[in-house]
């Protein structure tokens, strides 16, 4: 009995990890956020590593050293990506699992289909699957000075709400994404579904000084889905959006229609 | 009439990537396999891009060359991620949607959780969500002198089959693995859904001459899954696995429960 009161006593362990790397803005607020929650620890990119996806590193080693860049908390910055981070941080830093895995707060947003290729979503999936609960946040503002005020609030109220429930999903994870804007204008926290957008791509095609093409990724992000019930629509109606997410790819419906009509 | 009748008759283009790169003996057993269905395309990463996930290129810009390395293939070699790759072709080569876009043939295997590191399958995907039927082909021969003699005859059927059925999903994706070894041995297609395996992480640490730590990510692949409808049972078994995958990453049965127990 004692043992088991001691234990819960303990400080919870809170893994930050990020994708803009170490010195963005959204980390150092994320790091705010949670001070008095638990014991902080964060290994983050030692540079952006947007868009890296599920990346991990395999052709070359990785490096990682003590950083000081936030008052009175340990922090490394490492060579690879976010999922590195997540994987070097339970093997070489913690030496065991965190409580909680959080990423972000990303400067930009990480919505629908931004979730397969956000390093930040990454991260926290990474977490989700050595079954360490795990959110990522985003604000829809990429802007370096982006206020992040209400972000911090909202971000500390869930992950409180995750160290604190005893009966969570072994593998949770979750993609919270906030609205821009003054917190005031927040109208709370709404659990949803991934609306189904994606981009539009078109190449910016240009010529170097050698006269060789070379060519930019842009493109335009198209909902397609007008559901109620998506992380879209939450946004753009000022609501919090909280996208609960798996790391189990199948296609179960699709799967069952296969088994039906595929014959071999 | 007349319309219809001399569309049906087009050939359809066959747009093939990989993560091993252009010049992988995987990709070239892929393009041998794929003679006489349709148009042939290739666009490629001009070097390995193994774990990639679903990483893009947005900090720096892209190149892309035609190379010869198909006999009367048209061939392209990419500077960017399997995913860029993608992209790239349907935006710069194709300048249209091709048919069907297949990946592979991968020196490894990409069942279970592999799908979320594999490049392979990423450009798979990012195929799906354009409303592309895709398939990601992987051999559990990590061999550079791996015998893809299986592999060819089963993703030409598979290929086939695709191109030939009317009622696709609007986003198909598979993601198709061979049993290493001898044709005769293989016993058919199962269709699966992906094991609930993970990599326990061993960082190789080292020093390098100058005195500075550095990390090599090791793994071992861990099966917590011993069900018969696995991707992981049926390759063991001898089948080739086929599981659909999706990129709707929404945990709908977390959603339920914390709609109904999360109250802010």
């Amino acid at each position: 009995m004692v043992k088991t009161k001691a234990k819960k006593k303990k400080q919870p362990v809170i893994l930050i990890t990020n994708d803009d790397g170490v010195s963005a803005p959204g980390i150092r607020a994320l790091v705010e956020a949670m001070k008095g929650l638990g014991k902080i620890i964060v290994v983050a990119p030692d540079k952006p590593q947007s868009g890296m996806g599920h990346a991990i590193t395999i052709g070359h080693p990785l490096r990682m050293q003590k950083v000081n860049v936030f008052d009175d908390v340990e922090a490394y910055s490492c060579s690879g990506t976010p999922v590195d981070c997540v994987k070097l941080a339970v093997d070489k830093v913690i030496h065991s699992k965190p409580d909680i895995c959080i990423s972000g707060i990303n400067h930009g947003a990480n919505h629908s289909i931004n979730v397969i290729y956000s390093g930040t979503m990454s991260a926290a999936l990474e977490a989700a699957i050595e079954s360490i609960p795990s959110i990522g946040f985003s604000l829809l503002d990429l802007s370096i000075d982006a206020d992040f005020t209400a972000a911090k609030k909202y971000a500390r109220i869930l992950v409180e709400h995750v160290l604190n429930s005893k009966q969570n999903d072994k593998h949770l994870c979750l993609n919270v994404n906030f609205p821009k804007g003054d917190d005031k204008l927040i109208k709370g926290i709404k659990i949803c579904r991934q609306a189904y957008a994606k981009y539009e791509e078109e190449f910016d095609e240009r010529k170097d000084p050698h006269g060789r093409r070379y060519y930019w990724l842009t493109g335009e992000f198209i909902n397609f889905d007008k559901g109620r019930d998506t992380d879209v629509w939450a946004l753009k109606n000022n609501y919090v959006s909280v996208v609960p997410v798996q790391f189990d790819l199948t296609n179960y419906e699709l799967k069952k229609k296969l088994e039906k009509n595929w014959k071999f």
